[in-house]
C-alpha cells in the first residue's frame, strides 16, 4: 500500500482562470507507482475549485455566466459582509463553493479512470498570485 | 489492503432521471470483501451526477424545480455557448455542477456506513443513451 | 494500513449554525496513527453539509445570504413539494446539496495538511436535534 503527495502551483495571469490539470495529475499518479486506487485533487486555497468536466470553452463560458448571474462579484449597495475585512474576494469564496472544490478520482492500471469527456479543471477564481493544489494519491 | 472496481451502466427511458443506487453499491461492496475503507461512486459522464439525500418523491422534485429556475433548461436569445457545439445540453453540465457530481462514502463493517436517510442516488440529466458510473472501494 | 472511524455528534442550539471542526478532526486523525492517506468528513444526515473554507464570521453570513437568495426557506403559494410529508425542511436538503455536502482531505505527516485558510466547518441548517459526521481515516 502507498501513498504520494504533490503539491501543483499556480499564478494565473488573470483574476479568473480555468486550467486543465488532467495531464499533470495523471503522471503524478504514475510516478506513485499505485496501480488500483483513489487520487484527492484539492485547492489549499479558499477561492479556487477542482471540478471535472467537459474541456469545452463555451462550457467555460457558461459556467462563468452562471456563477455571475447566482452570485455577482459585488452587491449592490453594503457588498458581501466578507469584503469588510479589506478583501474583495468574497464572490471568489462563494463561487468555488458551488463548483463543487474538490475532487476525488479512481485510479486503475496505474491511470486516472475516466469517462470518454471527464477532464479535471483547476480554476482559479481569485488569481494573480500563487497558489497551491494538493494531489493525494492512496492505493496499491 | 484491497481495492475493487465496477461499473454501473445506466440507460434511462427519460431524458431526466433520478435512480436510487444505494443497495447496488451496497452489494459491491460485499463483493469486494473491504470491512473498512472508502466507497468512490462517480459518474462517468459529465452530463449525469451521483448524489446522497433523501429517497422521497417530493424531495426530488423540489431538486428538479430548484435546478430549472437557477439553471434554465435553455437561455433566451442566444442560448448557452456550449450548445453552439450542435449540443443540447449545456444545462445539465451545469446541474450537474450544483448537485456535486460525485460521493465518497465510509465503509464500517463491510458495509456501506449510513445515516437513517442517507441514500446514494444517480441524477441522469441528459439520459436515454447508455452511461457508465464507477464505483472503487478501497480499504481493508 | 490502518482505517479509524469516529462519530461526531451535534445538537445545535439554533436552526442554522456554522461549527468549525477542523481541530476535532485533526485529534481524531492523530489517535488514529494514520501518517499518510486520506480523511473522509461526511455529515449522517441531509440536512447538513460539511465544507471546507475561512473561518470568517462575514463570510458565513454571505453563506447564508447566499443560500437564502437562490433557495428560499419556503416558496409562495405550495411551497415545496418534500414539505408536503409534514417536514418543514426542504430548504435544508437543497442547502446542503449547493454547499457541497462532504469534503475528503489529505493526511500528511499525520495532521490534515491545510493550505493557509483551508478550515473544515460543520453547517447545521436544521439543527435543535441530535445529528452525527462520520470521521474515516485511511491510510498508512
Amino acid at each position: 500500500m502507498k501513498a504520494h503527495t504533490e503539491y501543483l502551483w499556480y499564478n494565473t495571469t488573470k483574476k479568473v482562470e480555468f486550467i486543465n490539470i488532467t495531464n499533470v495529475v495523471d503522471e503524478i499518479i504514475a510516478k506513485s507507482g499505485v496501480k488500483d486506487g483513489l487520487v484527492l485533487v484539492n485547492p489549499m486555497h479558499i477561492t479556487a475549485a477542482v471540478y471535472v468536466n467537459d474541456a469545452e470553452s463555451g462550457l467555460i463560458h457558461d459556467f462563468k455566466e452562471m456563477l455571475k448571474k447566482l452570485v455577482p462579484e459585488h452587491l449592490p449597495g453594503e457588498d458581501y459582509r466578507h469584503n469588510r475585512t479589506g478583501e474583495d474576494n468574497a464572490y471568489a469564496h462563494l463561487w468555488r463553493t458551488l463548483m463543487g472544490h474538490q475532487v476525488t478520482m479512481a485510479i486503475t492500471n496505474g491511470r486516472l479512470d475516466l469517462g470518454p469527456w471527464e477532464q479535471i479543471y483547476y480554476a482559479e477564481f481569485d488569481g494573480q498570485r500563487r497558489k497551491r493544489v494538493i494531489v493525494k494519491v492512496l492505493g496499491i
